[in-house]
């Protein structure tokens, strides 16, 4: 691993024969240095050479880069007379930097030379001969290295190292070959825009800190808002930190909706509440209900296709067969066992408040009947919410948003940018049909925040809706990515990631050693499959098959982390024991990587 | 402002001359490039002159530097014959870049390139002689630029523009003067880990793919509680999403711990909560009890001792004015008054199960007598919560912390490091007490990420206890800079930005034109205070001088941010009208930054 202190801006050396005393080098860096925007290089130059030595100024009249190459000529002529440029890292301490006095060139030096190390990280990452990962257990990784917090500060060198470190034994998560979550990917714009907004530093609370940041909120909702379908993008929304608490603003703004007074009473005031979700739902609909006060026993869960064929075919094989491999039915939400639910719930005396349906399981990536649950919200005045968490992504793509279709009737909309469309962590929307709303569900007035007598317009001082106090500026990737790429560009992203996991799909769907967990090509990139290693290939399907059966992916993935090759999430489901749960939302990935991921798991589990 | 095109990589120009034709330039470049870490010179170098001309590699036993040296003599011996090296963003787009076959030249280039114009940032920031705010009106923003989002792509020229226009009309958060918030500046350690987490672009849920973040985010919070005085660091806690849901997740906490049943059950469940906080308090108590459906009305607030004086010292003048001058009593709780509302609360057949007291309040900076209000949750066992979002920063001063005297005897506690450490946006620990609470309030057990047959110590995977499901790592920079500065070096920051409050306050408690909102030295940073214009200061003290008043604060405000020279808040408080709110967590910030502060808004609001 190169020294942290040999960085792009150490000229010093430590083998006793610096660059300073170089005359070419130093003035090797001064001619680049001047290419850097805005007046920086000039800046540098100056401090490198010493001020009585510093390059002319840019003449008014001439074109910036014309005076810079200027400048870059006028160190080439002199011989070089600057101070020891050196930036001994071991020497400088955190309060060497900026705001310190003389502090700038170190900064420079400094944050240039953790960017090396970044964009290091980056090159690396995409490179398919590295490791996803060097794995450590966690007491060797504790051991190995010392994480400690002391009371004396480390200098500069000691904290490169750390940041190089702390990458070494990182996840590449935009690797090729990572595909163990639903976020993956590193997108290059999105970082970029993410590094702007650490600098930018600053609190979604109100306009007067954020004024661009909020615009841009204001902007984008409104355009996702046209994409799920409502006139004119109107409504509301707000970015949160995560699809877990958009679902949990979705509950409470529908509490709200139907009880106002339970923001004052509190749930005492209200009947008992009930939520109607499928079983392959996401667990957040649980832990919002048990963080509201709703309980998670007011959650019902209804039951899905996959072991209810006959809800849908009525059991004539040839029928659903069609249904299986035409609609991809299986884990999807069975509407006459939610209006069942719900009639079951009124004879209690109980309240149904609130359907979400699933745009996008998260284990098997089935969509939800928007439509056929759209209908029976309708008629039993109950708000829809749609958590399109993983799926959102797909109303991006020409081809593929009809399985969303029914998701502009919602009240509400849960779309996770992070996920499918490959935004850097974190960017979660919730999107609201009914403006207001949100506003009054939460609005607490703070007067040191919100005073009424500023001198802007004050809608757009849009914290008071927020549930949280301080807000992360999570807009701006996703902002910035969108104006790079278009709509069409997330289109062909998301309709590349869906032609892999088809590709994938019928690669395994015959192939020796394979089961696939549900018929039928995949709606999302979800592909789930048993690998069977030959050892089982012969036994007969009982118990003892199936013990053994579980622990072949816990395995295959040990192995997998261990050799750091590649990584893919494995796991249980009601009465099937664990199979790998293959996602695609990685841009890097590639049918190689695909065919790949096949030879990796055969090769580590043809011995089990 | 400089042309994006223009920027540190572009080796090609648009008049005509490019830099290309100039084998010295390309060479210059080849020798600085040689000094980045890890090879990325070498790489870059290679590029530039073509796989044939590339200088040789490292040799083996060589120590990197000479090794880099030597490269970069190879090139000099050779004119030059790269291929041309321009980097035309004009026609480059998202889709050129990594991870694109030979996307890694781009890339590099681009990121480097925003990274340019980060850095341009970053000095202005700290430049007095820059705006703090170039303020335009949402509507002004609207219209001078194209902010919408479109089917077809830009290309990168526009992206680095849009990086440019956002910086140029944010807040610049690190000026030294800028004091509008309790979260300001911009430490440069902060910002590196901040950059390095969105590259790293993980999530908290498991140790599997955050696995040194995880490690880290134990060993910070298990420091924290050692300094909250946690009998050996012992406890639990977790970065939330800010002080709000910090606050949230302790009264959630709190209500498990005394009805386990409302989890499942609900708030029917369960008799009526009562909470108490301060009437000080942050609102986040309120917005948190509407959210969790105990609704606030059920958040009692307790008196502060502003007007209440003789609850402390029975009116006696010398007392009281002993108390206000040495203790800095104002804004406080008021002990006697919480026992009597517990009292009362428990009269009607409510449940008291939390108080919260504060450790810094948003406008006073008061700190709420711990001591006495843990012996009366002691006495009726209720849960202890102490928001020290704004005030645990003290606890790194060993002349400050006695201010927090008693927080060891919480049951949880809420501390931004965020806000007066200086921590980038957003970083906000919850400590709580009793370990193993969180995880049995919160766990849903989700089989898909928390599998139970890993091959690791699963008591690593920490996301089951958070509310959240992908929860941001928010831990890194934190742990980074407190190595870069150690307790020591937050205590000299913490210490530095008292004494400025101080010094603020003892300029102006007898000064012409201003009026003090409390007496006595502020315990915190929050300096309150009235500015009288000359108009004003004959008047006598009736309604109508009270309305002309609370207008001076808004206008002087506004034209504060319409020059751009300095940042403060101001607002109301139940009868007082608008006063200045300054409070001082800038690491930037001098006693000239004070005294100019004064000095404009004398400027500012003379003629009012």
């Amino acid at each position: 691993m190169a020294s942290p202190g040999s960085g792009f801006w150490s000229f010093g050396s430590e083998n006793g024969s610096g660059d300073s005393d170089n005359p070419g080098t130093a003035r090797a860096w001064c001619q680049v240095a001047q290419k850097f925007t805005g007046g920086i290089g000039n800046k540098l130059c100056a401090l490198l050479y010493g001020d009585a030595e510093k390059p002319a100024e840019s003449g008014g009249s001439q074109p910036p880069r014309v005076a810079a190459r200027k400048a870059a000529c006028a160190c080439d002529q002199k011989p070089c007379s600057c101070p020891k440029a050196d930036v001994n890292y071991g020497f400088l301490h955190a309060t060497d930097l900026l705001p310190a006095c003389d502090g700038e060139r170190p900064t420079l030096a400094f944050l240039q030379d953790v960017m090396n190390i970044l964009l290091q990280y980056v090159v690396k990452s995409f490179d398919r001969s590295t490791k996803v990962i060097d794995f450590h257990y966690p007491n060797e990784l504790l051991q190995e290295y010392n994480w400690e917090l002391a009371d004396q500060p480390q200098n500069l060198e000691d904290i490169l190292m750390h940041c190089q470190t702390t990458l070494k034994y990182a996840i590449k998560t935009g690797h090729p070959r990572y595909f163990n979550q639903l976020s993956t990917g590193l997108d290059m714009v999105g970082l970029a825009a993410d590094w702007l907004t650490s600098t930018a530093n600053t609190n979604m609370f109100t306009y007067e800190i954020a004024p661009v940041f909020v615009l841009l909120e204001y902007v984008t909702l409104k355009k996702m808002r046209e994409i799920i379908g409502w006139p004119g993008g109107s409504g509301d929304g707000i970015f949160s930190p995560g699809g877990a608490i958009s679902n949990m603003y979705a509950m409470m703004i529908a509490r709200f909706k139907m009880f106002p007074e339970v923001k004052e009473k509190g749930m005492a005031a209200v009947p008992r509440l009930i939520a109607f979700t499928s079983e392959h739902s996401h667990f957040s609909l649980k832990k919002g209900a048990a963080a509201l006060g709703i309980g998670t026993d007011s959650v019902i869960l209804i039951k899905c296709d996959e072991s209810h064929c006959q809800d849908q075919c009525h059991g004539s094989f040839p029928l659903c067969f069609l249904l299986v491999t035409v609609s991809g039915l299986r884990g999807k939400m069975i509407p006459s066992d939610l209006e069942r639910r719900i009639l079951e719930a009124k004879q209690k005396g109980f309240v149904p408040f609130l359907v979400s349906a699933t745009a996008g399981t998260t284990v098997y990536g089935a969509f939800d009947p928007l439509l056929a649950v759209a209908d029976i919200c309708k008629k039993y005045k109950i708000w829809m919410h749609v958590d399109a968490a993983w799926g959102g992504g797909l109303l991006m793509s020409r081809k593929h948003k009809w399985k969303l279709s029914g998701v502009e009737r919602a009240n509400s909309v849960t779309w996770n940018p992070h996920k499918m469309m490959g935004v850097p962590l974190q960017c979660s929307a919730l999107l609201v049909r009914e403006e207001g709303l949100m506003q009054n569900c939460n609005q607490m007035h703070a007067s040191y925040l919100f005073q009424q007598d500023k001198h802007y317009d004050l809608s757009y001082d849009t914290g008071d809706k927020a549930l949280q106090c301080g807000r992360h500026v999570d807009v701006f990737k996703l902002w910035l990515m969108w104006r790079a790429k278009g709509t069409t560009g997330f289109e062909a992203h998301v309709d590349k990631c869906l032609e892999l996991a088809e590709y994938l799909y019928n690669i395994i769907k015959n192939r020796e050693g394979y089961e696939m967990v549900f018929d039928g090509k995949p709606q999302h990139t979800n592909v789930c499959f048993w690998y069977i290693p030959p050892s089982l290939r012969t036994l007969e399907d009982n118990e003892e098959r199936m013990s053994r059966l579980s622990k072949v992916a816990p395995v295959i993935k040990a192995r997998m982390m261990e050799y750091g090759t590649t990584m893919v999430s494995y796991q249980p489901l009601g009465d099937k024991v664990n199979f790998f749960r293959m996602v695609i939302s990685n841009p890097a990935a590639t049918h190689q990587d695909i065919d790949f991921l096949i030879e990796e798991i055969e090769r580590l589990g043809q011995d089990l």
